[in-house]
């Protein structure tokens, strides 16, 4: 048995086939241009049968389960709707019916890219019971999973981390309008703002830089970037990572008071350096948490770069129920 | 049928026994006075066994379907156990086998206080599928409804909402002994002390205190107090119960972010005043919640003084399958 799965992400898509262990038996990327829904999801459906007539040829004998999407915004799944993706604007779009039709599969299910990626975490990854899950990204989503069940939320939109406020008195703008969001101080984004802010405040930093770029050439003046400065023993690089780790501790400590997961899941490019502020957010935890609740893991996803592709196949294998028969 | 309910508190402890849709058909009220579990149990045993004698001789057909407790700390719902209650100092009690004995009851149910109020709030309140449930008391209690459960969390410390940051840059300390909790901003303590402070460091103030003492010889210089003094327009007061309701506000948000609940439900003695600070919640939240999740109804709970006594018998309710058949 086989799963389908659409990554459609806010600059790139994914179709793939995947395995029922979630090995990817065959896939296509390409970019998320078009501001026309229409025209994006005809190109899904056929880069996504493009796969099928491969996959058709590799396996003859394989049966393909269903499909499973996830979007870049708010999804209502239990009707199959994409509410709202920020970045293409788009909204109300009954994506479920859409490629049930266009594809002739009857088993089609979304839901919001964070959310799947806790769902993939429980049938692809480390799982458990109650947990959440956090992308460190070009912005912070997350996902709350309690009582082994995803949370959703009564309007489709729970798990918002990034927009927990961790600061106050001195709060960065966040792309959302508000300020002192989580994003606005930890996410990739703002990481690179940061870094480039010290490079015009601090000459001595500036100086570092510019050493360090002569030497290596692919170097950026981004999340990643920085993150290469500070393993490299650089000491304004390493202390704005255990900024970073401060306020993800102080986000992270909001939802251990509240929901007490026994793990936390970080994903996304920048979870990859967690070693730079893992023991910031442990040390925020200690400060802010209640003691019964400081037993928490804090773990890199085993997902690893296509979680959110993972995540969409796990979306048919727990909503299939021929799947478990 | 009927209900047994006993409300173990931090202080005092009500035995009830209650009607299928909620009324309380006969009680006892007792102080919870003994630092000796045993002794407090064996009272509690005999008051029960009273009321029981009383219900029996007034309504001689009806069956006792069996008896929810609650208890003021962390409970291990599934196994009947009380881990800890910081204000006795009592720590892993098993509290359904020694009432199921001491009582001749097979049907004993026991959840932590504020648990037990968002169980009842579900039975025998306003209900619904998502929600957060506050006190605003001595002390600062939460519990967290999702997908029409209550979420106990990996270690059952979820819902401590009164343990959240709400100031990092002038916190005040907390009873947990950590700094800035909701609990040391906007519980019955923090709003007497502050109050307290106030009179203390504003001569003005001080002599407003004076005259509303005069003419209200029944007036304390605590939380209700206060709420007494903002109602008759004193200005400093109405600001102290603004910021309480400031930091409401931002424990809230943090809360509507993570989890996005149809409603909050406020209870305890100070949340009667709510009208003094729900400006200044709703302000917040407008401040810090994505907008999606600002659809929110924050409400004052319906179960009133005796909403941990309902959350009790709503334990037997919703835990005794033979109710429902």
């Amino acid at each position: 048995m086989a799963i389908g799965a659409i990554d459609l992400g806010g600059t790139k898509t994914i179709t793939a086939i995947l395995s029922d262990s979630g090995d990817i038996l065959c896939s296509r990327h390409f970019p998320t241009e078009s501001k026309d829904w229409k025209v994006h999801f005809d190109l899904i459906t056929r880069q996504f049968k493009d796969c099928q007539k491969e996959f058709a040829e590799k396996y003859p004998n394989e049966v393909l389960l269903g499909v499973g999407i996830n979007v870049p915004g708010m999804a209502d799944s239990h009707n199959g709707v994409l509410m709202y993706a920020p970045h293409q604007n788009w909204r109300d779009i009954q994506v479920r019916d859409y490629f049930r039709k266009s594809l002739s599969i009857e088993e089609v299910f979304i839901e919001n890219d964070v959310n799947a990626c806790a769902v993939g975490e429980m049938v692809f990854g480390n799982g458990g019971s109650d947990f959440l899950w956090l992308t460190i990204s070009t912005g912070n989503g997350g996902a709350l999973v309690a009582n082994s069940q995803l949370v959703r939320g009564f309007g489709n939109c729970a798990g918002e981390i990034g927009h927990m406020k961790v600061e106050y008195e001195h709060p960065r703008l966040c792309a959302c309008g508000q300020r002192g969001c989580l994003e606005s101080e930890s996410s990739g984004t703002a990481i690179a703002e940061i870094f480039n802010e010290e490079i015009l405040r601090n000459k001595l930093f500036q100086n570092e830089v510019l050493k360090f770029e002569e030497v290596n050439p692919s170097f950026k003046r981004d999340a990643a970037g920085l993150a290469q400065l500070a393993v490299s023993g650089n000491s304004t690089a390493l202390e704005i990572y255990k900024q970073v780790g401060k306020y993800l501790g102080r986000a992270i400590s909001y939802g251990l008071n509240l929901s007490n997961p026994e793990k936390v899941y970080l994903g996304g490019g920048i979870a990859k350096s967690m070693n730079l502020f893992l023991d910031e957010i442990k040390n925020e935890i200690e400060k802010n948490v209640v003691p019964a609740a400081r037993t928490v893991e804090i773990l890199e996803t085993k997902l690893g770069y296509h979680a959110a592709l993972l995540g969409a196949a796990a979306l048919v294998k727990i909503n299939t129920k021929r799947y478990h028969s």
